[in-house]
């Protein structure tokens, strides 16, 4: 039977626990012990789930020194990083017990009978949403909590009411398994069936896939690699009854600098990018992959700015070793292009597994002209891309695939310029941001983390913020249903108090 | 090149124009005016598409006879059911005019910048809906208006912000174009851009594939087949920029008779039965083609009064030669199924096309054995099935695919049973009515026409009422951006004048 156990990428040493990959028995079981528990999960009241929520969130938040420690030891993550991203995990799951209680998302909608209609009556209709099933969550490498085993994911889909599989990952198993814990406990405080939660931690194909054909399972969310993410849509769309893929994957995030901008700071832009980029070796789904101007001296001054800040950026130990191979290899293939100038790279590597920024430069004919520059490689590597004119930028945007953030740098005088953009970057899109950096992503209500593919697999949702609860959810109608049958928030007398539309407008 | 011509169903001949099939350049030039109309379109006002819709609705009823009369001839549908179906369509699109003008679908939602906030500053974050771009329509044949070329699907899309282009059915072209001059005088009249929609009438395969091919178009409705929704399915997921495919296929919406209905009214039951199964000769997704019941002399009270209806069921022409012949097939191998009994068939036939009802009874043993009996048979065929026991029905409804509607006939004292069944079917089902019959779809707030698959590939959406509008919008944050670049729904001063969620509360 194959194993795992953690390796230190700081030190390429295993150490700790070793984890059997899971089998088909116990895949089998989770699936069966989820869909046992999911017709009771659902109809839990809405204090209920909320409370269980945050008892996740206290739960994660007891286990104290003993889950930084070792997050330190599994990812090369720095301590304020990782205290900051509980912080950020445990107030999401929060924030969705507010959702929860709150009963919105309930979309509870009643369209009153109308007997005496002609040429027909209309019956009594009352919609609202109720989850799809049991989900499995793939944890995420470069968020081992907030994208992990109680990451959105998970916190979205629990309080959609649908019990949660989490693959966990491999690269922080010992981590995943504390947080696991800390689910279970939260489960077994409030009274709830096992089946509510599992954590199967593995690093085989075979585990995941098995997980995604599972016919009790009927959603997947996801964040990783394109490719990972496509096998499984795959394998989703190939099943008797295919299920949706949530599958956040690939985005390299477009900068782009107008002119006022660039004449009002270049130097400072410089510098504050390269602090954009090289945040966590780079490793976010938001990095700053690709920056757009118009040729000339204000972004040479840029660019100049850059590369001085990028000399001074320290080389970071990246999650895994494959993570740091990977990066290499995408940085050696893309200093190898025709037509691409390396700008520098970072300093050192000083030791194992330590990412060096890299900076690229390319003309907009040869990006136009190559389509390996706009390929997201893992990690804090970035292309500035010079364009003559805002037509050729307008063609070189028109060119994207689908991206998670696009980024203006502007002056009030740039507006003109960027009102002619908006519109392409909102098809590309699914955040547009001005004069920030796209790494780091407010989790609240207006928040949206998604986008057109390949960003990811569903460009109508979202994975983090408020919206994500959606993407686990299904509207049913209830025709002429006697109210002692109908769920609690579309009752005549409405006892959840939930908001609710009547022939179209809320609370008419 | 391939030409089509309308076939009189009722005489078998063809007659009227001849429509040549679309060649490759028509649909390029469909797609290329699709695209170019989109960001025009998107941000025309509120009013100015909400009297759009009204304006296609008006230009629709002022078509008058002819349209009618040419259905008539396309179709075998009988007058009143067109002119009926005329009002639907119409008071459709009005309806959307009335969600476009509300404003509710924009989902505006600002979450104000804290600047003091500690440790880290929040953003000023705002969400809206925005649509995908070109929408591709597949026309259906059994409502040759509703779910047409200005139907269901139409009207969401264009509601929502996307140029449409139908994908005209071969069953009735010459309404279709009828219906598509209406739209094109609208699109006119009200000073759109051409490229908003266009109609492209013909039956080939390719049509359909390369229209769903092409990179321009970003979704897909259709009403029609399974074979036919899966097709454009794995066509739209093969594109290297997948697209969302709504397709609504199959379904045989499962009644079940409760003991108590059955004892109160198991003669009126058969009759009204046999009402909703001849109607519109069975042609409709939510004819029901399924019948549940625990055995019992009641169950065989209703069997009685089932057949003595449907020996006085008229025969009716059915829309096509091509779905005649499928309903003879389908009945046939029905017919010929190990330990199915046959009932009866309805009088005739009289004449060409004509589809006779057919009834069957099985036992629930066979039925778990034999999944053909859950294969839809499109016509008034349906399947009468006798359970023992009430775990044995439980089995069976687990079993079932998923399901546009789901009914129950129910007494008072029959609750505590539909209440252990609620659950099942709530999966299997985007509808549970009581006491009714699945036909005659709403058009409302509340209304769900969707379900698990395969009842549509997208159990999460629904293709009436005015949560179809829904399928059709993706979220965008804007972080930062200065106010004079925001859309106006979610600029400061709110000049829309639309509902916003603030912090994610309502108007709060």
């Amino acid at each position: 039977m194959s194993t795992l156990r953690a390796i230190n990428p700081a030190t390429n040493e295993a150490f700790g626990a070793i984890f059997a990959e899971p089998d088909a028995a116990a895949i089998a079981a989770a699936c069966a012990a989820a869909a046992a528990a999911f017709d009771g999960y659902r109809e839990t009241s809405l204090e209920a789930r909320a409370t269980f929520l945050e008892t996740i969130a206290d739960e994660i938040e007891a286990l104290g020194e003993p889950l930084i420690a070792t997050l330190l030891a599994e990812t090369g993550l720095p301590r304020g990083r990782l205290e900051g991203e509980r912080g950020r995990t445990t107030g999401q799951l929060r924030l969705f017990a507010q959702v929860v209680r709150r009963g919105d998302w309930i979309g509870a909608r009643i369209d009153p009978a109308l007997p005496e209609r002609k040429p027909l009556p209309r019956a009594d209709l009352r919609q609202r949403f109720i989850p799809l099933g049991p989900v499995v969550v793939f944890g995420a490498s470069n968020f081992p909590l907030a994208f992990s085993t109680a990451g959105g994911d998970t916190a979205s889909a629990l309080a959609a009411g649908c019990p949660v599989i989490v693959k966990g990952h491999p690269a922080h198993p010992q981590a995943g398994e504390l947080v696991g814990g800390a689910i279970r406990a939260a489960v077994a405080k409030c009274g709830l069936p096992a089946g509510v939660f599992a954590l199967l931690t593995g690093q085989s194909h075979e585990l995941g896939g098995a997980l995604v054909r599972d016919p009790r399972v009927k959603a997947v969310g996801f964040t990783g690699s394109r490719a990972g993410g496509m096998a499984l849509v795959k394998i989703a769309a190939e099943r008797p009854e295919p299920i949706p893929v949530y599958a956040e994957m690939s985005s390299i995030n477009p900068v782009i600098l107008f002119p006022g901008a660039l004449a009002a700071r270049a130097e400072a832009l410089g510098t504050a990018f390269v602090g954009s980029l090289t945040m966590g070796a780079g490793q976010f789904c938001t990095n700053p992959g690709l920056v757009f101007a118009l040729d000339g001296p204000d972004l040479d001054t840029f660019v100049a700015s850059a590369r001085q800040a990028l000399t001074g950026a320290p080389p970071q130990v990246m999650l895994t070793p494959g993570i740091h191979q990977a990066y290499e290899t995408g940085v050696a293939k893309l200093t190898g292009l025709d037509g691409v100038k390396p700008l520098g790279r970072g300093a050192g590597p000083g030791a194992a597994n330590q990412g060096c920024a890299a900076l690229f430069e390319v003309d907009a004919a040869t990006f136009l002209a190559t389509p390996a520059l706009s390929h997201e490689v893992f990690g804090a590597s970035s292309v500035v891309v010079r364009a003559p004119d805002l037509e050729t930028l307008k063609t070189v945007l028109e060119g994207l695939e689908g991206q998670l953030t696009a980024t203006l740098h502007l002056e009030a005088a740039d507006a003109e310029l960027a009102r002619g953009l908006l519109p392409v970057l909102e098809r590309k899109a699914g955040r547009i941001l001005a004069n920030g950096w796209p790494t780091g992503v407010e989790v609240s209500s207006a928040m949206v983390h998604g986008g057109p593919f390949p960003a990811t697999s569903d460009g109508k949702s979202t994975s983090v913020g408020t919206r994500a609860i959606e993407r686990f959810l299904r509207p049913v109608c209830y025709q002429d249903l006697p109210d002692t049958l109908l769920p609690p928030a579309l009752q005549a007398a409405n006892p959840l108090g939930v908001a609710r539309a009547i022939d179209g407008v809320l609370g008419g």
